[in-house]
């Protein structure tokens, strides 16, 4: 059974200082394992859909087979259990596939940030617990962090070619902003700007990013105990579930006057959830 | 000696019909290895600067270490070779770091896009070659093809949070586009898609990719043989290295009736690039 690219969530909603409550839609993202015969080769964070293109195309691309006739059969062993089918496993035939070497070759390059965990499970073996409640960030405050960040971005401006991450304290005060190609790695820069300054847990900051706010993010996030990160774009259903099971407050579409709490809303809308309307909207 | 976060590179740019060299900033891209005493433990791809604090912030994100007194000293071994130095070491203190744990973690769970490979040189040891010429795409369908993408993009329409990848023809026409929340997974997607039609080596089609055009999409479509890569943001340092280097056509900015050409004009731009004037732009 195909699994959805798409999930519904509830999130509220701040416009120009209304609140309001509805369903929205999120990309989807879960781990894939891809298996070569019984071995795991890689787990890749994904949206479901295509998953048998996907191994396809991943051992191409990264060198393990040359043609379509190395691949004997693709399967999904865990089809018939329905939803949780996040496993690919392919048969190769005809392929020098030395799988000690390619072992090594993604032990030694294994660090993205997206790639140091597979799911919440993970994430929770590592032994990181829900975030306190009590910080409070004001939405007037929220609303002029994306002009800030943008305003400091120096690299972009020049290449319009990385992603930017910034910590910001309750008044919107920029402390540090680090530009990448990678998103995490903006994010561990800033992190570890603050980490070295002993400011670490982060418990009274708000973190911006550029672009999307995925799991990885969220993580990431929570590794350093902040308790509020902030896009300027969408959020991904894990990164959703993430900030929910510990309680992080996670902000999209921050732009202008407007922004999309997806999870934790306490920390800067006062009206509980319950009693907002809920109202549907059109297609973005 | 602190390495560059920008770098400049020659680009040929169409506008209209009309076409100009000038000097382009890229955002550097270059990996980082991160070593816990003599002990490889990561590498990633990133923009050169703060690496002191992209190393700290990440044993504190990826739950290495918890605070800052775990960490003895910073180095930079290699600091003194000048600008080679793509290398941290961490020394730990009172720490419980269990690095057969760990490199059993970073293997199960090591394959994103970007990781698979460190360097121009992993790629050509994975037996890549320079890629034909021969094929030729008029400017005039380029420039229609971010419409394109976007049009048939589903998913991003409902949730925004999509990155996509597109496989067209010589005259425009989409043969296959794919959404997920990793670019890399698109592209291997649609590859993939390919592969399992016979269209492999596709070595008469352009990949369109939605954002920035980076190292690792660069890498998989020359795995895949594709001779023209297009996107609507910037390519990165180390993309347009390795695209001049094995032959790749590598096209940012593509939005509305302009692109620029980063490698491989001859594909989109007949006249010879000596004989264009050198203008050198504003800051974007």
């Amino acid at each position: 059974m195909a699994k959805p690219s798409i999930e519904l969530t509830r999130v509220t909603e701040w416009v120009n200082g209304q609140v309001r409550a509805h369903e929205d839609s999120l990309a989807a993202e879960e781990p894939l394992e891809i298996r070569i015969g019984a071995r795991s080769l890689a787990v890749t964070m994904r949206t479901p859909g295509h998953d048998e293109e996907l191994a396809a195309g991943f051992l191409l691309t990264e060198g393990i087979i040359a043609s379509r006739t190395q691949i004997a059969a693709i399967q999904r062993p865990d089809a018939s259990k329905g939803p949780s089918c996040n496993l690919v496993s392919v048969e190769l035939q005809n392929c020098a596939f030395d799988a000690d070497k390619l072992q090594r070759n993604f032990y030694a390059t294994s660090s993205c940030g997206i790639c140091g965990k597979a799911s919440i499970e993970a994430v929770r073996s590592r032994g990181l617990r829900a975030l306190a409640g009590g910080f409070v960030v004001d939405p007037e405050i929220l609303c002029t962090l994306p002009e800030r960040l943008r305003a400091n971005q120096q690299v972009f401006g020049r290449t319009g070619g990385l992603h930017a991450a910034a910590l910001f304290d309750v008044n919107g005060e920029l402390l540090a902003l680090r530009e990448d190609v990678g998103r995490h790695n903006a994010v561990d820069k800033v992190v570890g700007w603050a980490l070295l300054r002993d400011l670490v847990p982060l418990s009274e900051y708000v973190l911006m990013v550029s672009g999307r706010g995925g799991f990885e993010i969220v993580q990431k996030a929570l590794g350093a105990g902040i308790p509020v990160v902030a896009s300027v774009s969408a959020p991904s259903s894990l990164a959703v579930q993430l900030a929910k099971e510990l309680n992080l407050t996670l902000i999209g579409f921050l732009r202008e006057r407007r922004f999309v709490i997806y999870a934790g809303q306490e920390r800067c809308v006062t009206a509980p959830a319950a009693e907002l309307p809920i109202v549907h909207l059109p297609t973005r």
